[in-house]
C-alpha cells in the first residue's frame, strides 16, 4: 500500500482521512498537538512540529507521498525529501512561491494575471513611503493564517499601530464579489475544475458571511475567473490541488487575490454537492488515479462554524439539535475541544435546487448555531 | 463528549467510524485483529475478542453508547452493561432474538408477519423427519454469517452432507425478488425508513449480483414490504437501525426472510445517495439527534467487489484505475490487507437519473473490476 502523509493535523486533514478510508492507503500525520481533528484517523501519529527540518524530514523520509494541510511548513526538508524521491503535493517549487506573500505577488505580476497594485516593504517604517498607497491591505510576506497577518490600513494614522515586518502593501479595490475557483491537476498536467464559489462577506463584519456555488454571476465573469485561476495553476507547475481566490470589482474585472496549494475552506460543500470531492481529488492525485467529477449534484451553501466572541473553554454545540433536525443540511464538526472567539469549529453544508431555500436554511443555521464554552 | 463503541472492526465499523468524524463523539472499538478495517479510525482501539465476556464488559464498561457490527457478540456482558447503565443499540433483548434463527423465525411467527414455513431441528439426524419440507433452506441456529452457516438442501441424498447443529429448516419459496428495508429507529420509537433495496441475484451462481435502490417493484408491492418491515422493526422494541431482507413471491406475496439489527452491507449506497447515510442514521440514535433524511438525492446502485476464486493472499485490485475513470461511481477499498475467495472486500456505488445508465455501469463494473492476489 502507498504510504502517504499529511503535514498538520487540523480539519482539513480529518476530511482528506475521512476520504483516504475508500482507498488503499496508509495514512501518517505529524502534527504536534496529539488531540487535534486528525490524531485518531490515520494509521500513525507523529507528535512532532511541522516547522521543524529534523521533524519534517524524519517523517517524511518514510512516505511515498507528502501533502499538506498549511503552507507554514519547514521548506527545506520538504526540497530534501523531493530529492531523495518522496511525491510532494503541492511540489516545494509551487508552495515556495505561495508561502511568502511577496513572492506570491510577484509570481502573479510575472505571469501577467490581473492582480491588485501592490508595493512591498521591509517594515514598518516603510511604509510611510507609500501613502499614495491608502487605503491598502497590508499583508505579512510570511507566516499569516486565517486572516492572521493581514490588516487594512485606512489612513496614515494607521501606520503607526501596523504590524512590523517584511509585507505586501496592496492597494484596495472596490469589490463586488469574492470568489474562489478550487482546481485539480494531476502528474500528467491533466486539470479538473470545480464549479467557482461566491464567497459572500458579511459587509458589516468584514467577515465571511457563508459561501454559495455554484456562484451566481455573469458568465463572462465566469469564464474569465476559470481562465484566469487555471492559468495562475498551470504556471505553479505542479500537481495537486489549489484554491485561487479571487476579486471581481464593480466593473467585473477580476483580480487574483491568493492562492492555497491545497484543499481550501471554500471547497468543503464538495464533500456532498459534488460527485467527487475536493478531499477524494486530492486522493486521486496522490495515489496516481485518474481526476474525479467535479459536476455539482445540487447546489450548495456552507456556514463557518467558529467559535463565539469571548467564549473561551470546553467546546459546547448550542442548537446543533436544531440545525439536525433540518432536511438536506449535512453536519461537520471538527472535534476540537477547546472553542476560541473566532476558531474554526465546524461547518455545515445545505444541498437545494432553490436558490431561496439554500438562503433561508444559512440565515437559520447562523440564528440557530452557536459555539459556546461550556 | 460521547464516549461510543463498536463491537467489530470490519467495513461496517470503518463506515461508521467515517460518519463519526462528523459529530462531537469519541470512539472506541474492539477486535481481535489490530489491522482490521476500523483499526486506525477510532480513537481507542482495544485488542479483543468480542465472543468473550471479560473483554465485552471491559470494554464497554468505559463507555456512554455501544453498537454492534456483527450478531455473533457475547451477549451475557451486553445484559451486565446494559443493567450497569451503558446505552446499547441494539439492545441485547432484540440481539437474543435476532442472534439466534430458530428464535428469529418464531418472532416473526408471534408477531404474526409473514416467514416462509420452518421447522426447527436439533441436529443432522433430525432432518430425516421433514423430507415433506425438501426442498429447503437449512440455516445453522447460532454463528452464521455471510452465507455461512446456510444451505440448500433439495433431495434426502443432501441429508448427510448437511451440517449437524441445532437449525432452521425453511420450505422454499419461489422468490421472485429479494428485498432489503433499512430502518432506523430511535429512543422515542420515531422511526425513518429507507427506500427500498432490490437485491437482484444472479440466478445461475445463485449469488448477489448487484443492488438497485429504490427498488423498481410495484406499489403495493412496495408498501406491504415497508409495512411488514416496519411490523418488525417496532416489535424487536429497541433503538438502533435495522435491515430487514425480505422475499417477494412470483404471487407478489411477502414473506420475512431475516433481519440484521445493525448497518448493512445494502445500505451502503445510502453514503452517497442519501441525505443522511444509513452510518449517519445510527449516529443520529446514539447520539440522541434527530433522525435524519432517507430521501434519495438520486437512484442508486452497488456492486460489491469480493475476492476471486482461487486467489489468496494480498489483495491487488485489478482495474480500479478504469473503475475511477468512470462519473457517478464511488469507490470504497475496505482496506483488508489479505483477499480470499468471496471476501467482502470493497464496494461501488454508482448514481443515476437513469436506471439504464445504472445498469450499463454496474455491469461495467463487474467485468472491469477484480481483487486478485499478487
Amino acid at each position: 500500500m502507498i504510504k502517504a502523509g499529511i503535514l498538520g493535523g487540523g480539519q482539513l486533514g480529518r476530511m482528506l482521512l475521512q476520504a483516504a478510508a475508500n482507498y488503499p492507503v496508509e495514512t501518517f500525520v505529524l502534527e504536534n498537538d496529539t488531540e487535534c481533528p486528525s490524531a485518531h484517523l490515520c494509521h500513525y501519529f507523529t507528535k512532532g512540529n511541522i516547522n521543524s527540518f529534523d521533524d519534517v524530514y524524519n517523517f517524511g523520509k518514510q512516505l511515498d507521498v507528502l501533502t499538506i494541510e498549511i503552507e507554514n511548513v519547514n521548506y527545506e526538508a520538504l526540497i530534501k525529501l523531493e530529492q531523495e524521491g518522496v511525491k510532494i503535493y503541492p511540489k516545494p517549487s509551487a508552495l515556495k512561491i505561495i508561502k511568502n506573500k511577496i513572492a506570491q505577488k510577484q509570481f502573479y505580476k510575472t505571469i501577467e494575471v490581473p492582480t491588485s497594485d501592490f508595493v512591498t516593504t521591509n517594515n514598518r517604517d516603510e511604509l510611510t513611503l507609500h501613502k499614495d498607497f491608502l487605503p491598502a491591505v497590508h499583508k505579512i510576506a510570511e507566516g499569516g493564517y486565517d486572516g492572521k497577518g493581514v490588516e487594512i490600513l485606512k489612513t496614515e494614522l494607521d501606520f503607526e499601530h501596523a504590524f512590523d515586518s517584511a509585507a505586501v502593501l496592496e492597494k484596495m479595490v472596490e469589490i463586488k464579489k469574492e470568489l474562489s475557483v478550487i482546481i485539480a491537476i494531476n502528474e500528467k498536467g491533466q486539470t479538473a475544475i470545480y464549479n467557482t464559489v461566491d464567497m459572500v462577506v458579511d459587509k458589516q463584519l468584514n467577515l465571511l458571511s457563508y459561501q454559495l456555488s455554484p456562484a451566481n454571476i455573469p458568465e463572462k465573469v465566469l469564464w474569465k475567473a476559470e481562465a484566469v485561476a487555471l492559468k495562475v495553476v498551470k504556471e505553479l507547475n505542479s500537481p495537486g490541488i489549489f484554491a485561487v481566490e479571487l476579486f471581481a470589482d464593480v466593473n467585473d474585472n477580476i483580480f487574483v487575490n491568493e492562492t492555497a496549494p491545497r484543499v481550501h475552506n471554500s471547497g468543503h460543500h464538495s464533500i456532498e454537492a459534488c460527485y467527487s470531492s475536493q478531499f477524494d481529488m486530492l486522493w486521486r492525485v496522490m495515489l496516481n488515479y485518474p481526476l474525479g467529477n467535479t459536476e455539482h449534484i445540487l447546489p450548495a451553501a456552507i456556514v463557518n462554524l467558529v467559535g463565539e466572541a469571548e467564549n473561551m473553554g470546553n467546546a459546547h454545540y448550542e442548537g446543533l439539535e436544531d440545525v439536525l433536525a433540518m432536511d438536506n443540511v449535512f453536519v461537520h464538526i471538527y472535534g476540537k475541544k477547546l472553542t476560541k472567539p473566532g476558531r474554526k469549529m465546524g461547518h455545515i453544508t445545505i444541498l437545494s435546487k432553490e436558490p431561496q431555500e439554500l438562503l433561508h436554511k444559512v440565515n437559520q443555521i447562523k440564528n440557530i448555531l452557536k459555539v459556546t464554552a461550556k
